[in-house]
């Protein structure tokens, strides 16, 4: 019986190259959530599909990957009328969908042991059955930090600031942090007389930027807004200039709302408490409103250099009484996560990825015969000592093969040492980059610079 | 509806002061498989049913995950007549069940880019529907290197030197490498006359550790050795001293069997090449025979300090022809895989985590009002900058509510700036450990070392 073997759908391996480039990444965003005081949180790949089933809407539910149970599932089969109940019939587990339910049900459990404000990051794939196609996979990471337990808009800048040191160390100038405020769609919705219609009027600004204004107004019009509520909410959207420009024009527009002011207030404390800390300033944007209905204060999206073809990188925003699902009601969140596989994408079209992103062996030991070899060894481990990676060819071989070797797995430096050489206390280091090869002494090899 | 949490048996949540210790684990396996030139892999959670089926045995087939196909189900449930058949029927992919599989796996499906010899690391979960109780779960970490591509033995030498590195870095003094080779077995199988029953005898010997001598003696009785092989089984088993009179003894025992005694020069080479390379020097254990079927050369086993009771915390070995399952035979493998959760069990045990693997916030600067909070943003910066993590409290709040979060987070300085500080230009340290509380000048912080 041979198998032609494949990987699933949706699924992708990551081979060395890739692997040191994504781990940059992480690192990047991983030490920058340490330094602003965020702690890791690992929750299982499984949870119980309960957990999961009615927290994403129906189609979110249809996505959800479940684990078949061991034992009797034929006996439990015969029960089923159609594909959904044999789908709760036979599986008691499912997939992680997204790191935000886990979190809300670790604090949950966790409650009393927890020191509030919880300020987490979370690191780990999730899988989804969605339609495999570019860039969308079955099978991808995400990576949040969440504040639980506060309601200081100080966490809104702290959040903020991790982006912004974030995407400053990565290099990725042109970035732009785009921030608004759901109080402000609910003024909006107020002040033309609609708050009922609020996640209407949300719905239909989310699509701006992909169908335009005349289409969002068809939307509106189907939505049960007249024209002269449409018309205001065109002028909202037009509104444009400084941060502050807007900031004014809102406090125009949305006067007569308390829901409305207190939005632009909160935006106001976080462009205005702590603008120096900022290398990149968020930018103001009354048209960002996000799908997911559960943010109530401020929501980011972060949005790649115009010059590269690619939505939003990263987004967050505060909700209200996430843990309330499982039963502890009260408790307010904040979040922001990152895109990881379109910031490789990104980085990768910008060609920033660092030379140490890619590094592997710097050293080759050629091995010319088992006695030279016994030789390079020693000197092998005292590289390895000293920090450096790595390797003695695996066995005797003609030069060129352990030359194809060291270039194909693109090893910059190797080093030569024959019966003379040893003899002569001397040995030869060739860079592979440039061709350039040197005769040094044995000793200097222990200061020698790679 | 409300749920009260839970998590699947057999899986664990892992919160912060978990995950940082599990980090300094990886870490410190990670850094040693770069040092020796091995080269990250990372494959996907799931892989097709079929890669899976048939390659670790029938009770290994039972206890793999299988993922329920998306779609119409109740269809094909219809044609099952029992909880097998409705498995297949129902399910296209199943989740990782170890790490070899899938590296064989890639290994096949790259052959045609890789430089062989291919050296591989791979740390990440797999899961097994095994019976979970104490030190076993359904979803644990594996973190494995393995070489293809070569018969070298100089690869033998280079994992048994992995291992030496990662204790002697975990600081586990009283740790055992302890290590046999597949062709002594065989060696002993032939020169008793019954080269058929080496399975047999493999499988028996493999307790010993566990049920003893006699218990074996009767096993192998059952397994239809005579009495006169098994005398000769047992003085194998017995043989003793040093690993030069181990070696010794077995030249004599194993002397009319070539297959013996090329195992005898298999493991000589790989203890006397490099002794001096060793920090623990590996120990020649006859009775050590490892399960598992495929290996077909060394095999090594590494057993936590005495003082600790805790089966292997590592193994491995040399197996032929792993990737002829996929369809490329002939390519010899060797490989070690580090037990991480019994790892950190016995560093736990043995309190052998160092304190940086257990930092998380150094700085607490506490929020008194938003006027000196404005001030202190500024220094947190700062002190970010230098890489110090380090947090403002939220919120302005009274003392013993901030002294109290500190405490429950275990961060070990706090900075206290009231206004009557401010105008002065200093500011209060105080070390949480020893309740020290020193007053500098705000400029000294950039340079005060925590």
């Amino acid at each position: 019986m041979m198998i032609k073997p494949s990987i699933p759908k949706g699924t992708r391996d990551f081979g060395p190259v890739v692997v040191r480039k994504r781990q940059y990444i992480f690192q990047t965003i991983r030490e920058t959530f340490e330094l602003f005081g965020f702690q890791p949180l690992e929750t299982p790949s499984m949870e119980n599909l309960d957990t999961l089933t009615g927290k994403y809407g129906e189609e979110g539910d249809k996505l959800i990957f479940k684990i078949l149970d061991n034992g009797d599932i034929f006996g439990r089969s015969q029960q089923a009328k159609d594909s959904r109940e044999l789908g709760i019939l036979l599986c008691e587990k499912a997939l992680r969908y997204d790191l935000t339910i886990p979190f809300a049900r670790y604090v949950v459990m966790n409650q009393n042991e927890l020191a509030l404000p919880f300020k987490r990051y979370q690191m780990q794939p999730v899988w989804r059955a969605d339609k495999p196609q570019k860039g969308r996979y079955r099978e991808f990471y995400q990576c949040d930090a969440d504040v639980v337990g506060s309601n200081s808009l100080l966490n809104e800048i702290e959040l903020l600031l991790i982006y912004d040191r974030v995407f400053t160390k990565l290099g990725m100038n042109g970035y732009e942090v785009r921030i608004n405020n759901r109080k402000i769609l609910s003024g909006l919705a107020e002040v033309i007389g609609q708050p009922s219609l609020l996640t209407d009027i949300t719905i239909a600004i989310d699509k701006l930027d992909k169908i335009g204004i005349e289409k969002v107004k068809v939307e509106l019009q189907e939505r049960g807004l007249s024209d002269s509520e449409i018309t205001t909410i065109e002028s909202f959207l037009k509104i444009d200039g400084s941060n502050e420009e807007k900031l004014q024009q809102l406090g125009v527009l949305l006067q007569q709302s308390a829901t409305g002011l207190k939005g632009i207030e909160e935006i106001s404390y976080v462009l205005h408490t702590q603008p120096a800390a900022f290398k990149t300033t968020p930018i103001l944007d009354v048209t960002l409103a996000r799908g997911l209905n559960y943010y109530t204060g401020m929501i980011v999206e972060v949005k790649a250099p115009a010059t590269v073809k690619m939505g939003s990188i990263g987004g967050g925003g505060r909700y209200d009484d996430l843990t309330g699902l499982f039963g502890l009601p009260g408790l307010s969140g904040v979040g922001i996560s990152f895109g990881v596989d379109r910031i490789y994408d990104v980085l990768e079209e910008l060609q920033l990825f660092p030379a140490t992103a890619q590094q592997s062996t710097q050293v080759l030991f050629f091995n010319l015969d088992a006695n030279t070899s016994a030789t390079a060894f020693t000197m092998l481990m005292q590289l390895r000592e000293r920090g450096i990676a790595s390797e003695l060819f695996h066995e005797p071989a003609k030069m060129d093969k352990q030359m194809k070797y060291a270039n194909k797995r693109g090893i910059p430096y190797v080093i030569i040492m024959g019966e003379s050489e040893i003899q002569e206390g001397m040995l030869s280091v060739k860079n592979m980059i440039t061709g350039e090869q040197t005769k040094i002494k044995k000793e200097e090899l222990t200061t020698y610079s790679f």
